[in-house]
């Protein structure tokens, strides 16, 4: 019986959408892996949006229900942080239990990412922590995200890839995804 | 017994923190449940701050498998997405089979917010989805949050409080967090 991998991130919404994931699932299937793609089944039509967008959710849930593990994109979209849909798979298949990796294709840590996102303007408080201007503090723990994300993965022995993908590459470049792979077919 | 409800949200990075999540825990208990509060343990020093954070994410996660259910603050975060460690969380207990409740304190849904990150330039393509000038599509499925988040409280029968609060007080106001409570006591 191959492995199940889900594979979660933000490809679904990417003009190529059809030809990522079928260039990742061609890529898992390579290694011998059985991809498990959202976007893969056609929803049916429902009356509405806000129906339709419960559907697919519903199909999502049920293909990481019967994945074994999970290859997540944590590549930040559209802000200085991962896709939260796919933090919420990543933290799915933790508490299911499963086998566990995820890349980024950005080098620059979540710390390095907040500061920038502050444009630098960080100061210690007198309680020893690392603050905005907004007084929001940031994490520094060496992650490549939250560390719920980070520690979800690493504490149970899971992998994550870290890869510096050309800015116009940065949801397409593979090399990352393929570590991912590499690291499963090595188990 | 009482219901034990863990508390999730970006309290924990306010200057305000040890107040905040006091006042939401003192908040639960008068309604007669049990909170269970990341930022409640005092966490032992660890050489890195690497491992630091490392085990602040086995101390949440066991907050969590101890927890019946869930609140989570979804307000956006650093950007115009919940706070990712919240949205990991809340798949975490999703995946748990266990009570879901989330609330946002803000109005604006997750395609306005998306449709304002663009500056309102979304054009329908020929596919029929709406995308930014980046070519990302964007979810148009009246949701406070990306589906996998919105679809994973509704769907299993979770409750969803959206409350506009002064901007002010977007990680403050407990309106929203009271309407959660409520939805709980009365179930």
């Amino acid at each position: 019986m191959s492995l199940k991998l889900y594979l979660a991130g933000p490809e679904v919404f990417l003009p190529n959408a059809r030809h990522m994931l079928d260039a990742k699932a061609a890529m898992a299937r390579e290694f011998g892996f059985e991809p498990i793609c959202p976007g893969d089944v056609t929803i049916e039509p429902a009356p509405t949006r806000h129906e339709f967008g419960l559907k697919i959710s519903a199909v999502d849930e049920g293909m990481m229900n019967r994945a074994d593990g999970i290859i997540a994109n944590l590549t930040p979209f559209r802000g200085i942080a991962a896709d939260v849909g796919t933090a919420f798979e990543l933290g799915y298949v933790c508490a299911q239990g499963k086998r566990v990796a995820a890349y980024t294709n950005m080098t620059a840590n979540h710390f390095q990412r907040t500061r920038e996102f502050y444009k630098g303007e960080i100061a210690e408080g007198p309680d020893g922590r690392k603050r905005g201007p907004d007084g929001l503090s940031l994490e520094d723990f060496d992650m490549i995200d939250n560390l719920m994300l980070h520690g979800g993965i690493e504490r149970r022995g899971g992998f994550i890839a870290v890869h510096d993908a050309p800015p116009d590459a940065l949801y397409t470049d593979l090399t990352a995804f393929r570590s991912c792979l590499d690291w499963y077919a090595s188990r």
